[in-house]
Parts: C-alpha cells; structure tokens; sequence
C-alpha cells in the first residue's frame, strides 16, 4: 500500500486532471484531505458545464465545505496540479485552508508564486503554507499534451479545408 | 421612472444587501445587467450557506452564467455594494466580464484598487473598465450599521451574563 504522503495526494488530483483531459477540458484536477482522507476531489469542468467558477479548486473547496458543514476549511490540505489562479487563490484564503500543494507552476495567471503571492500576505485575514514542485512532471506534461494535441487537430482541420477548396 | 443609470442597478445592488442584513450575513449585494437588464442578482449568504464561495458577487456570476448559457459573460456590468475581494475579483477576470461598478472600498480585503489592482493588470488575459465610489455613502453606511449592531448585541450579552453571575 503507498504511503498516504503528498506524493500520493498528488497522484489522486493527477486521476482528477485525465478525467478534464478526458471531456477535451483543460487538465487541472485537485483533492481536499481532511485527517488523512480525501473528503472531496474535483476537476476542471468550465465547458461542460459553462459555468465561470468551475475551476477544479473551486468546485473541491465547495465540496469540501458541505462535507465537513463549515465555509471554514480548518486541518485540511488541498492537493492541485496546477498553481491556482487569483479566483482560487482567493477561494482558498476564503475557506481558511491551513495548507496548499501545488504541481506545477503556471507562469500565465498563477497567483500564489509567479504572477502574486496572494497566499502569502500578512494584510489579509489568512495566510497559507505553500508547497510546490509536487509531482512537477507529471502536472505540467498532461497539460502540454493536451494543449498539443489541440494544436495538431487544429493543425489537420486547416489542411483538410484547404484540401477541399482546391478539390 | 428612474433613469436606467449606474446610480439606480446600484440601488438594486443595496436592495440585494438588505436581505443579506436581515438574515444576518454581512450586506453586501450585487446584480450584473445585460443590455439594460437585470439578468442576476444575489446577496451575500456565507452564514447560511456555510459554503465559502457564495458571496455576492460569485453567486450573480454563476446566475448569469446559467442565463447566458456561456462561462463568457461578454457586454455585461456587475454591480456591487464593496470593492470585491481576491476571490470576487478572479471570477471576475474569468468570467470576462467587462466592467465593474462597486460602491464602498473595502481596505482591509479589496482587490480592485485597495490592496491590489486585479482588474487592470495587463499580464492577465483580461481587464475591467472600473467605476467607483457609486452611492458610495450608503454602500458603506449599511455595513457599518450591521457591524455596529453586532457590537451592541455582544456588549449586551456580556453585561446579562455578569449580571446573572452577580446574583
């Protein structure tokens, strides 16, 4: 049996991220661990469901809150392969979770280390510890896959079109 | 008839915080409007809900969402009584929406000009056309009435318990 670490965790919000990948959505997946269980898993879902808050985070974090009958998410972890951006990071100061671990960084729109630190700001009512770089690899390929793949079918369409106008 | 201005949906925005007041959450509302429509409106409810994502602002996005039938929420304007907070302000910039009209800065969380700039900065796939300080009086007033009140009812209930103890 593996050792419930955030090596672990980490693979479980990775499971949550090929589920994205698998509805053609953007592979972000996380988990909320509460006494060393996993009290709610959750992955991006903002085309299927067209709805602008339905980040993986968000939806774990909402989750989370109707589990345990609080908004305050005290002694838990959240797991997420991607570094959570300013809507999430906000969420996570809002539902006062102790700790957060991260995969990989996102240099675009991250908000906890690249773009803010907003995790980390003694003017605010909360404050987290970090950690990042968990699963690193794994985190940031399942994202280069897909927006690759994207690319090349992209890619195939145009061909194809220009293949029928010259037909 | 009241003039369809940004001074009569925010007066809509404060009739949305006076139900959060009489429930007891903290008042601060919101309404988005779309072509000179009301298509959301929502009050805070964190007490209620015990569910940390449903402040005012996040709630009317997620309605309007649902009316639009798009995560997008192109040529629309929220409305709301306070500055909002990281979180607010990240569903914000990902639901695109873009403008924003809000009443009372918030200087202990406010991220739109109090602690951060969220909505205007470039490195973020989106930006916001920020207007405020609309009925900026009252948006304020109702909050300092509700955390007055609160002060009151505290110091109340100290004072009957030193007196039972007393007798």
């Amino acid at each position: 049996m593996l050792e419930k670490n955030d090596h672990y965790y980490m693979l479980e919000a990775l499971e949550e991220a090929k589920k994205a990948a698998a509805l053609g959505e953007v592979p972000i997946g996380a988990v909320i661990v509460y006494k060393n269980e996993i009290i709610a898993r959750a992955h991006n879902l903002r085309e299927t469901t067209q709805n602008a808050l339905t980040h993986a985070e968000s939806m774990a974090i909402q989750e989370a809150c109707k589990k345990i009958g609080s908004w305050r998410l005290e002694e838990t972890t959240l797991y997420v392969t991607l570094e959570p951006c300013p809507m999430c990071a906000g969420a996570i100061l809002q539902s006062r979770i102790p700790r957060v671990v991260y995969g990989a960084r996102d240099i675009k729109a991250g908000c906890v280390d690249s773009l803010y630190r907003l995790l980390n700001d003694a003017r605010f009512n909360h404050e987290c510890d970090v950690t990042e770089g968990i699963l690193v690899d794994e985190c940031g390929q399942i994202l280069t896959d897909f927006f690759k793949a994207i690319r090349e079918r992209k890619k195939q369409e145009k061909l194809l079109r220009k293949q029928q106008q010259e037909k």
